[in-house]
């Protein structure tokens, strides 16, 4: 079965460079929008009997380029694919997925169905917010992780005095792997809200005093929480060298003015959503890529792996 | 059942007329944007055991009101409201009912297919741009037409000098709606493309000499079909003064200095998508907030009707 | 995987001549009645991990045909068919694709949702009624044309003074095809009711006066529209030499009798549908087993083209 | 909740009974066929949000029928019927409810499926075939037996020397509840074929000579069971008196010069499904309104019983 | 594509007996249990894009078998398995079939849907104990047969007084299989009800006096209906030297002590359900392994074939 | 519509405190097994029209429960309840949300899917393991605490130096609901694995010294955690009086010597699973009736709350 891989228009170039490593040429597609804002797509590649690969991260802004995918399925699924996965570093509402108040929606779980509606046969993503999102979804979910490639880059820069941050108890799983991985001692932001009267802070566990501290998070989207992690460790006694590692960089609102503030030795991130302009902060990103390719590759071999 | 009508944040204003008519109170619910452009819904509005109606017209921008109308639906569902209706007087993707291309996807079916995987119970619009479109739903619609009221409108400035004009081939069912409601002579303009070779122009059916033209259509977009045809008819000699008449007015892209360019008499349309800003041509509104409170009276009681 | 090409009663000769250009057997299969009326239908043929093509043209009697088709794909599909593709070059119900009024039902997506019901995993039609019909159906639809077969054949006798003429404003589209295939001017009948209380007539944009025209439409069922059109015609000036094309020709009601007493040149239809006994008119007839058995190689091989 | 009540065209007459039994007016619909044979289906009776009953049962010609009734639900379904319940007293495909070789499709559960796709929410159907066809159904069934019925018209003809006679083995539990109904001894008739080699032929289990035989069964079609039975109730010595209870009768095929032929004391069944024409035997007929409708008052009522 | 075969805890000897057959290693997994009592499954093997069959015939304990089939359905599903066939030798709650009461659930149909939505492909089945069963599965069944397995191991003890003995009219059909593989006359055990009031006894169609009997089934539950038709056999003048055929034995209840009370002479079972400790009764057993294993090599092949 | 409240045999005692506080007689059902082990069930109460709430907590043993409430579901929607809706207090496999590695099931998605599949129409639960589990479900679900409750209880007994204890990072969320609701402080117990090579052990954060701890968690299973924080706490100088507070006590393997060893002042706990026998520990148990049939109540009204 031929292997067609295409790209909406959310992140082209990592299109490209997956399509390279898989040896294939990108798949055709036209992805303009008509006057009234409605999105004109066109799959000009022949993917009849097909294996379809479409990458579409779903980076902001959100909503067009999920509509976008979903029109892109609907046209290979109507020309006769035989297979359609979804390819999405960056799944958008991962964050929805538990109602809080009766007043909300389950964006998680509504995303997901809408996917499905579709036509999309399975879906691959990188670094869940949370791993209960995958009950969201009927269809087979390919779940990777960055995090060895992230850490495995940190690697040479670790020093004896390193040590792995979570910056909020939410993040401790993902912290825990990272120190397994680099072999680091691990400490925890915490907000402390000990009494139900009290003024919130942060607290810190673990020792950090002295330590060149590495937060680590799956996303980095206002740098708020950074920022609050950051100030805590300082006035626990860190070294002011910091490193920032997160899978996702959304970077919207006031992140970029929040990161200038910050004493960062390194901000270390993956292209799971694109980057275009320059920024103002000294951003390393590790491509995904790699990690992609090999999963179609598997996916269309249905070869044991990762 | 107690009914509750709510508002997106597509239009508002719309709602709040619907609502007065129904001798209820607009439904509370918030909705906004997180940081990183993800839709931010609650239906504070207790719903559970109720008749919900969601207004929210599908125009520009039509992704964002589309994943928030969805977004409410699963919020009201999942609260426990016992009907969901979607009332949409502006549909979008309409236009998008058939696939010209074996590249292309389908649309309008798949807009059907997302609505109908939120949740919804039932759709109520209006002039659709081809009732083919139904084919497209599973759940029940129920088409409304403004062209009633829009020609009661008219009534009063009909001369004997009035002809309805089609401004293609695709509108002649609607404008013979309107002939047979205001008992006038019916003119339609097509395209000549009358050999394979020959350049494209404009051919009038009908008399239209020295008459005074009401041209029809279901929605003004970027108004390139109107010039076009108001070209054609002074070039048939009609008389400058032209009505023009549609249901939905979308008004992108250089609609408003071609409008601005017209001898238009009136221009005469509904607030089925809304208009904020003061416009430079003289838009006469005609609302559908009487059409869609009807409806939804009827629905309500189950009683026949419209 | 094994091609397995089978037919139901509706059409064996033309399941014969596909299953001879792709080089296989047709597949074996009980078709009778029990005595109350019930189908008694069995796939004698192993099917088991096959890809399995059932042709049944939906042309009259449409529901034995129909209901025939739903209980082969089930046979097959219960005894373990890999794909089951419905090879309908003729589809009912295509017509009733939108509701004129509340009363009616949508023929066209009920149709669509009972072929999905039965286990179809794709179906294959040749020039459907309109494209739109497509939206009814959520399974991939292998939309084929005969119109470029038609053309081929109508091109040796094509005269400079030949014009494709459109028997009304519905089928222009299709006409505009016809004009493009073989470079010839184009005509177009429709009926004139100007004005709300005139008596209908018909009337016709393009030149045709001493012209030598050429009818097309996608089918020929009571003939109705061709009398009329042919009519036309001739009161406008046009040879009495009518060339008449259809994909379709069903030939019901007072069709052979309207047909005989027009001034026919050539009658050119295919064979999408059966036609058992001679005929009191000289219709010739183009085969569709090469377009459908191309495009079940396509589908087989997942190659693209067509 | 408004009750409507709306025939087929399959028997107006029982839904002219079921609805005076109801106090309703039968609910308006067009029902005839376009030249091509293509059903005219409209629902004239306004139905939105009513609690719908639509009787068609499943008699010759069972796929107009079936289509017949299919068009119907779609067009209350999209009228906005808040409820739409098929009652179908005789339904056909039931005896396809299992295969007996691979090579057979399984007709009672396309047939369920086929009438879910169509957007039925409930069936009432009355002594199936099998009790076992329930399962091919996902929707609710409202299984009613017309036995009370026919055994209570027996009653008054029952003698002392009458003894219930089941025509085969399958017809045995049936056998049994008439017994029990009656206080009558219970024989039956089955089929010899006691070793692989022996020609076949009738046997009777239980004491029936000179007995009156009351043979019982669900269905006469062919009558050709019925024949048999009464042969071998014969040649066993009862007398030649003949009584004959079957709830649906399509006396297909040689079924009306079999049962002519026979020495008929009383020949019983009810109108689940119509008799149009004067039969040339003395057939009678209790109907079943009476049941449907106490049935519909209950669904309707939610209330207990049956 | 690679087959995978897999084993739940139900009958895992079973399991490598196919596996052996089919030249592969079972696929490995975990099963047990958390203390809280629910499953805790784990499919260690790597079935991404495999073919993958799940052995776990449904005898008792049922429900956490049933419930670690689906989790073991779910497990490969997600993990990507390309196809998952259920491997169920017995398949339970096949007797709740049919609702004989209003009260009652239909077992087999909630049991068909259980298992499509956990995921399931296709199902294989031994012997059920009634075809309709298959009605209840929308998915594709395999339904295979143990008898002519049974009946060659037979043949070299039947003798010239041998006949074949259905102890009750369910079972017919299948003693009419057993009687025409085995060339074999055939009587019936049947309950005598043969009157309203009189007490319920045994009689016996067929000659059977100083015959030695086979008596057949499909399973063997708690050996009541054995019981009582062994007794009405020797009633009846058998020799006391009975043979009981059955294609599952899950000898619950008394079924031992009863077993051991009969004189007989063989009693013939498959192991379509394990049997751990040895038993009190001389059970011989033909092991359904190489039956399961060449069916899966045909739908592994899609090839024709059983 | 008539409210019917139906236990399953899971928790009686539960079902007919609610029932009487709904002041209705509880549904009649019965509930045993067959021989072989499956569940035979019959839903006495007539239910057709009804509003049925059925009442059946999974806990162990949680196979047969589960499948016995399937069953009763679909005895329920087979005989025409017009709503039913499982009152799950507590939820089993709701800690199979997310899979650790790709060889799991999900396991709480498997339990979601098979609860719609039977046809429930909505569910309520009692503080659920995570919040993220309810979008493994498409149906609504009602998602009640019994925090307030048991805050309520615990109000008399709070002393100046009592704190809120979660004994894991996991459990954080729901004792900072506690601490809000007793305006009480708080402290958490955490596994302090702070790197790769070092031993686990455990943490505090907050204060603890000479307080009195009140620990908080969803649920007691095993009471390992509990008795892990409990160990902790001592060393860190808590008074040696712990009182424990968990909604669901399932009790399982060695949790009854675990707890006895502890220090206890107090143990509170709901009635969401049955305690039958007398227990070696002072467990006091508030019930959910009371909450369970406020919800009960709305959800029948359609009335806003909770």
């Amino acid at each position: 079965m031929r292997v067609v891989l295409m790209s909406g228009s959310s992140h082209p170039a990592l299109g490209e460079s997956i399509a390279e490593m898989l040896g294939v040429e990108p798949g055709r597609c036209v992805i303009d929008r008509f006057p009234d804002g409605e999105h004109h797509v066109e799959v000009v590649e022949e993917v009849r009997g097909c294996d379809v690969y479409l990458l579409q991260p779903l980076g902001p802004p959100v909503d067009p380029h999920l509509m976008e995918l979903l029109l892109l399925v609907d046209a290979c699924r109507r020309q006769g694919a035989a297979r359609v996965t979804a390819v999405v570093p960056y799944l958008a509402y991962a964050r929805q997925d538990r109602r809080e108040t009766r007043a909300e929606p389950l964006g998680a779980r509504l995303l997901a169905d809408l996917i499905r509606a579709s036509g999309v046969d399975r879906i691959v993503v990188v670094d869940l917010h949370s791993p209960a999102v995958e009950g969201c979804f009927s269809l087979p979910v390919e779940h990777l992780s960055a995090m060895p490639l992230l850490a495995e880059n940190l690697r040479h820069t670790v020093t004896p005095d390193s040590v792995i941050v979570s910056p909020d108890l939410g993040a401790m799983k993902r912290a825990e792997r990272y120190a397994a991985l680099l072999k680091l001692p691990l400490a925890v932001v915490h907000k402390r809200r000990m009494s139900g009267s009290q003024v919130q802070a942060h607290n810190i566990t673990g020792d950090v005093k002295g330590c060149a501290p590495i937060l680590v998070d799956d996303m980095i989207s206002t740098a708020g929480t950074i920022e609050a992690a950051v100030q805590a460790l300082l006035e626990a006694g860190c070294a002011p060298l910091v490193t920032v590692v997160a899978t996702h960089s959304l970077l919207v609102g006031p992140s970029l003015e929040r990161l200038q503030r910050l004493p960062l030795r390194r901000l270390l991130t993956t292209d799971s959503v694109p980057r275009s302009e320059p920024l103002p902060i000294p951003l390393e990103v590790v491509s995904v890529a790699p990690l992609l390719a090999r999963s179609i590759e598997m996916l269309r071999a249905g070869l044991p792996g990762h």
